[in-house]
């Protein structure tokens, strides 16, 4: 049982992390706080959490399991913030997209990353944002991914594990680099290419009202083009390292689709589709398997 | 009110449209055919037309619509078998998903486009496919384009165009150039980036086990990935012309985006990300506008 859970970031995975904990009494209280306070009103009001702190040191303290839960970007300046009341007792976890990047803003505040601070995340997340869309099975059945560093402490690493797995998410351990890796391709890259696409389109559109012609696949395509924008911005700056080489990939994987479109090898062309329903196939079922 | 209607093509589409006009009573009877006959017999069994025909000269004896519902690569031997019974009266039109070929393939057989041959198609679809998933209100708010060409007969026009206005869908009319530009825009495009996409997360996959942590976005992005291949397949070599001239485009837009990333301009990267945003918010005002 966790004594006093800390939410820093208010948002909809710090609000569904507080809902859950408190609905399945892993934790006797949580408290939130958030750099607009709006925010952490809401959510006390909302019943999200007990405590609603103003200042981010009356959050932590006393806290025996800290989840930052910001967007990536703010990462280093929260640590950096976190570095003066930084206990040894609790254990320090994050929700972010980005694992490299994370652990290099430890490093740069505290010159190594600190055995108690095991960078995390899990991979959910839904249309909505804000703490007001927070639900309880957010992270049902969801994965979860560790990247502990060989500094990391076993005992710390135990605790956070135990929590996601207790609020109900299938927990994997990985390095940053390779977590990094794995979500550029198969979440910043997809969604890059929505943007890029619907971008693309939409200034088509502007010259030739093309989009009044979509029909249902470009609804499910576009979707994840209306993500937010400055999260997405964040992620891709911050996890470039794995972007850019998958970019270039993607490029050459292109260039062949259209040298078998224009030399006309149907065969080539249906290989190509048919693997890729296969892929679909093995994935979905993988997804029905967690 | 049509007396015959005859359906070449016993699929989703045909299917559909013969289960639609029946319901809304706007033809006497409809007649059914499909290169497999099991199919036929299928539709017939099920309801979805009134006559079954084995041999394509008798479905469209006395039929006064003719709907060639096949996929875009049989079309042209589709049109030469109608040909010896061709019939000045009635009208004929397709549901090809491309257009310029279409036209193409009917000047191979005929000469030139026969004046009664008005070529169109209904954007509609759905995840199933066979005359077993037709649905009665597949057209109902979708769009029709009608790609008529200067010598096609006004009054033969306004008949398809009436008839798929009775179905309950939106009609317009462009040429087939046009038509194909659009859709390989809004359709074709967006389906060949979801297969590149699967194909190449698929060889990743095989050695890296990513799929297991794809999430939902990833799930709708591919479930495009998950078409007919061979229909697909059949579509981008037939608009070649209109999607080998986007590849280019979207090359650069990607070596763009790659150039942004590389140099670290979050401004640029979030402008390029909103805009996507804003289209994607058009398109859907649009599609609820129809």
């Amino acid at each position: 049982m966790i004594e006093r859970l800390c939410l820093i970031g208010m948002g909809l995975i710090g609000g569904s992390i507080a809902k859950t904990a408190r609905k399945k009494q892993l934790c006797r209280s949580a408290v939130g706080f958030d750099q607009n306070y709006e925010a952490t009103l809401k959510a006390k009001a909302l019943g999200v959490i007990d405590v609603a702190a103003d200042v981010m040191i009356d959050a932590v303290r006393g806290a025996d399991l800290v989840i930052i839960s910001t967007p990536v970007g703010a990462m280093e300046s929260i640590l950096r913030k976190l570095k003066a009341s930084w206990s040894d007792t609790a254990v320090y976890t994050d929700v972010g997209s980005t694992k490299v990047s994370i652990v290099n803003a430890a490093r740069a505040v505290f010159g190594d990353v600190p055995a108690n601070f095991i960078p995390g995340h899990p991979i959910a997340g839904a249309e909505l944002s804000g703490v007001e869309a927070a639900i309880e099975d957010l992270f049902e059945n969801k994965r979860v991914i560790l990247t502990p560093l060989p500094v990391s402490s076993t005992q710390h690493l135990a605790r956070v594990r135990d929590f996601w797995g207790a609020v109900g998410a299938s927990v994997s351990e990985m390095t940053a680099d390779h977590h990094d890796a794995v979500l550029a391709a198969t979440s910043h890259f997809p969604h890059l290419l929505a943007f890029a696409l619907t971008d693309l389109l939409g200034r088509k559109d502007e010259k030739k009202e093309i989009l009044k012609f979509a029909a249902g696949g470009f609804k499910d395509f576009s979707r994840i083009a209306s993500s937010d924008p400055g999260m997405w911005r964040d992620i891709c700056l911050a996890n470039s390292g794995a972007i850019l080489p998958l970019i270039e990939e993607f490029q050459r994987e292109l260039e062949r689709i259209s040298q078998v479109i224009e030399a006309h090898e149907g065969e080539d062309l249906l290989q190509i589709f048919s693997s890729a329903g296969l892929a679909r196939g093995r994935f979905l079922e993988q997804y029905s398997n967690i």
